[in-house]
């Protein structure tokens, strides 16, 4: 990895901003200080690349060496127009590996360096262009695996949560208006109430409401975190249980080898599926049985770290075979206390469900993986038991309510919530207001943080890091 | 699939010219008849739009329904300046899955259809704006795989191809120039030669001189194939010869489980990588031994077909077993009569490979595929063994040289090439005029082919349903 200093500077950047693969167009992103002027020593126009204005679009060959290396169209744009705010180019080229490959290199011939991470979106901050939110939005909306994370992160990047930090803050200052040690901290001029003027907090109120909205902000990322990552569904039961089958058929597509022999599956495989709007990682894992196979030995230890870690288990009762002892000692045994639990009794066309069962767990669902019967059935358990589990029914329309986007901003707000509360006991005790003062003042400030209106050279760097290359 | 028919309209389209990945952007092609009137339903700013001139970019939202879909770029193509010659409009939306799927969601609801394969291509050969070898070159370039495999797409997209076969042709007209017949093929206004006014063909050294040309683009086809598809190499050999640990080194990474139990590698798996700009698939083959796990015998039987269709074979032979009578009845066994065979002595690290060989075949080569030994020589030997094959020394510049690019083309040229051959064979025997005619009007119709100039819908849908969608 470069050297994280390296985000501070204006040269010019580049990067593929879409994977160069069997698709019709590839792009590539150039932005920093003379970014134009490079290009023009690689374009068969640079008169016109010259002269053109922001916003247009140029038709032409990039060129080295002699040799044309790819036909494309160049989108111009102007400082400060653009996305970064610096000048910038975005170069559509052919699709595939090699077109893309060819231009990239001819752009780092003439002088671009490659991008970091988040580097264009952290040049877009700086230059003042997105705060904070709305640029960690920016890759919330990339990951985004359904419409109702994409819609989360488009309320965010629209600025529904910059606005509503925004407004909390806002009530902390007013809050904070009568104490004298505030006066330091804020430059407007404001009289002092006469609590204050006596030595004691008047504004428990606001502060008190701006603890409700920040506890809110707090719970609505339990759901966004399932959104932006999806929960982690294992399938599990005994060898030849049907879990490939039943995977294949939750899958919709042929994905795992399907045979009668017991340990067919020899490692575990992960494919991701949308449920109603809950992204999904169903992972099929390899029989639970001791063998002396070796390879089949590090298949079974990998299912059981998979089991371990899984949000959901469905878990898979062989029909024909009946509920084994194999199978009651793993739905009644320890499992991560907030881990899900599906029962699922397979084969339900060969041998039908019975109407009791020796434990108590969700479900039991009766399906045939190989029918499909019970199939649409078992998806609307898996969505009703995971919804419980969010408590959903509460939920604004996304539109309106503003939610948090990251584990950065959760710890932020969570940060600021303690504080008030440990300002809010203080102020129950009548303690003097230069004890409370430094709570409200670190609350305003962890605000500040989350916008970024307030943050260090640390905090940027290991926030744009994660970011994708060409963001 | 659609019906074929509806290429021939101009109703506004869409697709994805980016494939929806974890990318920093997704971009939406759309092009026809009305598209910006219908983009204006579901952009923020649908004045702008309306009024902005041609190769401009509009910043804005993707709102439908009063919801935010995504924040967009647009760039603006007025006809007759665009890819396709029609009004069309890029759309630079966020990466990832969900903003992609979005906006085109939108896109249908407002009224376009999705593109069929290589529908914009095919509106702007309609349009007059490429020739076909300029369109089949486009798809060329997005498979290309390689540099080389770039360089001579974008020669063919610069039109060296569609100038060599128009001047092939300009050829042939002139040699029939004499021929009375042709004057009613070509308005043209030509004054016939002695020997046509004889009753016989005077335009021999012309036809011989054009068969030159045609017969060496015929022979640029077999290096043009291979750069396009690559060579499918496969590594055979006993089991426990070193197949995977040999396929993983060329790849450069674990892709393959490497266990000291004969009979691991399950199934064969394919890695494409490229040699001095020769791209290769190399495929590791299961064990070539009877085995009674049915399983695996799905797998040795699987791998027998890879064999039998593999270009070039690697074969293993396990330096601490020596060469065994498995091996020597591979080696000097019955295999397709174009395929290339290397011996390779593995483990060469634990026995040095000997002197002698009790057969007769390219190599051997002795390497350690644990200790990397020989690696970069076998590398060498491979990219010799297939350039041999390919007798690439006369090669000329690949800016300069015309060559073929389908097999389209290939089939054409060979069809005029026997053509002209008749023609001169007749011409030869002084046959009359009215029976060499038309081998040559048949020629020049076959060439008119290649560019499109003389072209059937048939031939149209056919060649431009194999394109990708977006194209």
């Amino acid at each position: 990895m470069p050297e994280i200093s390296s985000y501070g500077d204006d040269s010019p950047i580049t990067a593929f901003a879409t994977t160069p693969g069997s698709s019709a167009l590839t792009l590539i992103r150039c932005s920093g200080n003379g970014a134009l002027n490079l290009a023009e020593k690689i374009f068969s126009e640079p008169e016109k690349l010259r002269q053109t204005a922001g916003n247009t679009v140029l038709h032409g060959w990039i060129v080295a060496a002699n040799e044309k290396i790819d036909e494309v169209l160049i989108s111009v744009f102007r400082s400060p127009k653009s996305y970064t705010g610096e000048d910038s180019l975005d170069i559509s080229c052919h699709g595939g590996i090699a077109a893309g490959k060819g231009v990239m290199a001819a752009l780092r011939d003439c002088g671009f360096r490659d991008a970091l991470p988040g580097e264009f979106t952290f040049r877009a901050f700086m230059n003042g262009k997105l705060d904070l939110t709305r640029c960690e939005s920016v890759m919330e909306l990339v990951s985004a695996r359904t419409d109702k994370g994409r819609g989360h992160a488009i309320n965010r990047l629209s600025g529904v949560l910059e606005h509503e930090i925004n407004a909390t803050k806002k009530q902390l200052v007013q809050a904070l208006s009568g104490v004298e040690i505030f006066l330091d901290y804020c430059e407007d001029e404001i009289s002092a109430p006469a609590d204050e003027a006596a030595g004691h907090f008047s504004g428990q109120r606001l502060v008190q409401e701006t603890l409700a909205r920040l506890r809110k902000l707090a719970q609505s990322w339990q759901r966004e975190r399932i959104y932006q990552e999806g929960i982690l569904a294992a399938i599990a039961g005994r060898p030849n249980a049907g879990k490939s089958s039943l995977f294949n058929l939750l899958l919709k597509e042929e994905r795992s080898i399907v045979t009668e022999i017991p340990g067919t599956t020899r490692d575990w495989i992960e494919a991701a599926v949308s449920l109603e709007g809950i992204p999904l990682r169903f992972a099929d894992t390899a029989g639970l049985r001791e063998s002396l196979d070796p390879v089949e030995k590090i298949g079974v230890e990998r299912s059981r770290d998979l089991l371990e870690s899984a949000e959901l288990i469905l878990y898979l009762i062989d029909g024909t075979a009946g509920v084994t002892g194999e199978d009651r000692a793993f739905i009644t045994g320890n499992r991560p206390p907030s881990q899900l639990l599906l029962i699922i009794w397979n084969k339900a066309d060969i041998v039908p469900m019975p109407t009791t069962f020796p434990f108590t767990a969700n479900g039991p669902i009766g399906v045939s993986a190989k029918t499909g019967e019970g199939i649409a059935e078992l998806e609307s358990a898996i969505v009703k038991t995971i919804e419980e589990r969010l408590n959903t029914a509460d939920e604004q329309p996304v539109s309106a309510a503003a939610s948090l986007g990251t584990i950065r901003q959760k710890n932020l707000v969570e940060a600021v919530a303690a504080a008030l509360e440990e300002a809010l006991v203080l102020a129950e005790r009548k303690e003097p207001l230069d004890l409370i003062a430094p709570l409200l003042r670190e609350a305003v400030n962890s605000l500040g943080e989350i916008t970024g209106e307030v943050s260090t050279a640390d905090i940027l760097e290991e926030m744009f890091s994660k970011f994708c290359v060409g963001k």
